[in-house]
């Protein structure tokens, strides 16, 4: 079923993270006005930036959450508490400023872009439009898309970030799509080589019988389309959402400017698994934001080797974690960059 | 030893938290344009607000972090890694605005007020002056200080409050003292009913030999000043400090006033155990920061019903976990107020 001649033409190269400036912030934490190590996960969170951006003075600003929405066609099979038109105008309230990662980001000064990867539906002016499709297919019948669009959906997150985002210092990721935690299921599970029962949570609020049978449409749809696990286009194409893979393409642009991601929760998670299954180097670029409540998270992030920030039991997606973590990641480098130091201060220590 | 002349001649009333102002907030909550409950924590923090501000619409903005300064005669015991010299130097440092606290409040906009308590030496001006003397009495010899001292300690906070902090909608706690964690366990142990060796921790980083001393020194303490656990003057006068009554004071000021206080650390903490012995309402206007790496950190939290917002292995104190989750309450605030309900966004949901 899953066609295999098309590639991503874009191969993006991503530096290794720069021991040397990871070594040099971590002396400059040792000489802040603190006891020694008193500043705990902040001075590695600084420290982990240094290296990433090759810079002992690690910055977050300026900061950018990107929330990217498409339709899933798996969504007819009911496996959502929300109808597919919801995405649609969601984006509608992403762009009046009224959803809660527009608060989010109005709270911490960081600035949140709105990229429609294939919405079913109209949306408003004011959206970055790289649309795919009106959606995609359903998997549980044929693969979610072609793996032409799946390159295409992946080579416009690179646009994304190009265009939206080149110039910040960190990025969050984010997204908003009616029935995309069940192809971030899929996606997880045939990445990390999990089973479905195990990656599949209740989304939105969906009840347990609801639940199975999203568990039963997405072992259909994997059985069905059966794509290749070692090829993550292949994963796309039969599983996947257009934002996700717009994600994943934005996540690895990002990595390949040395810019850090803030991974939000189980779908950009699903995102951040594609990214790397297809240049796992990635990886030296995630930043954790939440635990979230769905249980496939927990096990991408063990994947992905990322130790969450908090826990506050959220479940909303759009890049609501993402963007409460920048203000830790924030707070971290400024301490790092701001604090004087024990010979600026006049102090002396024994 | 102990005098039970003097006690506190402003008595402050802390009004019962507005369960009217709390539900409505839980109804806004509800109407807001995500799936109930997704913000999970978020939302109970947001409510958990209106219920002290007495609004539906709760703040932060704007906030204000007081670090309370005092030196500690117990110092001369050796419990400390840093010489008492650094109090001083710390507040030179923290109104130059190169401490780690002052850092924080800049990355999340807060104001930081320092208070010199009694710190042993001179301090520069812009530090706003309550000394009530050049440092404690070494509690190890002889009551820390007289009952009329911890009394004018605990209404020096009152003033702090009305006079730097009357118009903040939340504060948060903090403090500087070397010292100060001797002062802080031998006050929690007594306010707990807990062992010393369960609540004593290695402070700024001492060594398990020189903790062994500090155990010894505050049983001794203790033991040879008899305080009446069940007369939080009287704790205060055995085995308190400057800003350790200071910081109760304040926090009582604040909650009289509606303004919930954001808890710090372990010496904070044992401010707050304070307050609570004197009005024990005060614990209804109680906010948690982080969980610190003292071991009596914890036996303070669950004593206050406290659950911490993060655990970043901090051990620093200055109030700069109180300014790291001010920015977190912030977060929970604005996407309260600022989100749009369903019906404002035009959603219709089934």
């Amino acid at each position: 079923m899953v066609d295999t001649e098309h590639t991503p033409t874009q191969e993006l190269t991503i530096p290794p993270l720069d021991g040397e400036a990871r070594t040099a912030a971590m002396d400059r934490q040792a000489q802040l006005t603190k006891p020694p190590g008193s500043l705990g996960r902040l001075e590695t969170m600084a420290a982990d930036i240094a290296a990433m951006q090759s810079t002992p003075t690690p910055a977050v600003d300026p900061a950018v959450v990107v929330t990217m929405a498409a339709d899933h066609g798996v969504a007819a099979e009911g496996v959502s508490a929300y109808p597919q038109s919801i995405t649609a105008a969601m984006v509608d309230n992403l762009l009046e400023g009224g959803a809660a990662v527009n608060a989010l980001c109005a709270a911490t000064d960081i600035k949140n872009v709105v990229v429609d990867m294939g919405v079913a539906g109209d949306v408003p002016d004011g959206v970055v439009d790289h649309r795919i499709a009106d959606g995609s297919r359903n998997m549980a019948q044929e693969p979610a898309m072609t793996r032409q669009q799946a390159v295409a959906a992946v080579e416009a997150g690179h646009a994304v970030f190009k265009n939206a985002a080149a110039d910040a210092r960190v990025v969050g990721l984010g997204e908003m799509g009616i029935a995309n935690t069940t192809a971030s299921a899929a996606i997880t599970a045939l990445l990390t080589d999990s089973s479905v029962e195990a990656v599949t949570g209740h989304g939105t609020g969906i009840d347990d019988e609801t639940r199975a049978r999203k568990v039963t449409v997405i072992e259909r749809a994997i059985e069905t389309n059966n794509p290749d696990p070692s090829d993550p286009i292949s994963v796309l194409q039969a599983v996947g959402g257009f934002e996700i893979a717009g994600l994943a393409g934005f996540t690895l642009a990002a990595a390949s400017h040395r810019v850090p991601v803030v991974v939000d929760g189980f779908i950009t998670g699903a995102a951040a698994l594609v990214a790397a299954a297809i240049s796992p180097r990635v990886t030296d670029y995630l930043l954790a934001s939440h635990a979230s409540v769905e249980p496939g998270h927990a096990v991408q992030l063990e994947a992905l080797d990322l130790e969450p920030c908090f826990d506050y039991g959220m479940r909303l997606g759009e890049g609501t974690g993402a963007a409460l973590a920048i203000g830790v990641y924030r707070s971290a480098c400024v301490a790092h960059r701001e604090m004087s130091t024990f010979a600026e201060a006049g102090l002396e220590t024994e």
